[in-house]
């Protein structure tokens, strides 16, 4: 059984989705990296009985990224907040080597002041 | 049993996870603004069939948004991104009147360009 990295991400948006006993299987199996057998003795459960659950709230957490895409929304929105970022922080570094105007820099601190807290 | 509008952006984020006749009833009622008994007439049920229909349904997109909250975090991006427009706005106005450094105002207008295609 392959460890998908993609299922750490969905688990962090949609993992509040599951019940809870699924969420600490898949907790235990891909934030906290246990093995199959360790989880297993943890749960009292047998190592299938634990794949199967994992295999299950795999599954689960990925129907549900494809019928909302909130990872990809949120990634995309990172995406542009990052551009923007960038393109604000040109706009404070030239205004301050070659024209300084207070009202620039001032609403340019403030783009970078909300793309950070929006990125946090 | 009064509406609630707020049930109608519930359902732009998470109609996707009803079944199809959930969303399509519910639809009917805050999109489509039916009556429950144009509703029953249309879907071949009762009246009080629809009437627990919407409700079963209106309960599941406020659980859905009370674990995600997508609709939430939605609102307080737009609001981010409404003030980081307005901000590199004022950044080309500025240097338009009192500046014209080309190098600020295409930053500035790259950040406008992010923050309307996002919110799209």
């Amino acid at each position: 059984m392959a460890k998908d990295l993609n299922i750490s991400l969905l688990l962090d948006f949609y993992g509040s989705m599951l019940t809870e006993k699924q969420r600490r299987i898949v907790e235990y199996y891909y934030d906290d990296d246990l093995s199959l057998s360790e989880i297993a003795e943890n749960e009292g459960i047998t190592r299938q009985g634990v794949r199967d659950f994992v295999k299950r709230s795999e599954g689960l957490l990925l129907e549900m990224e494809q019928k909302l895409g909130l990872v990809r929304r949120f990634r995309e929105m990172m995406d542009g907040l990052q551009k923007i970022d960038e393109a604000a922080g040109r706009i404070r570094e030239y205004n301050e080597h070659y024209i300084y105007a207070r009202e620039i820099d001032e609403s340019a601190k403030q783009i970078l002041e909300i793309t950070r807290r929006l990125c946090e």
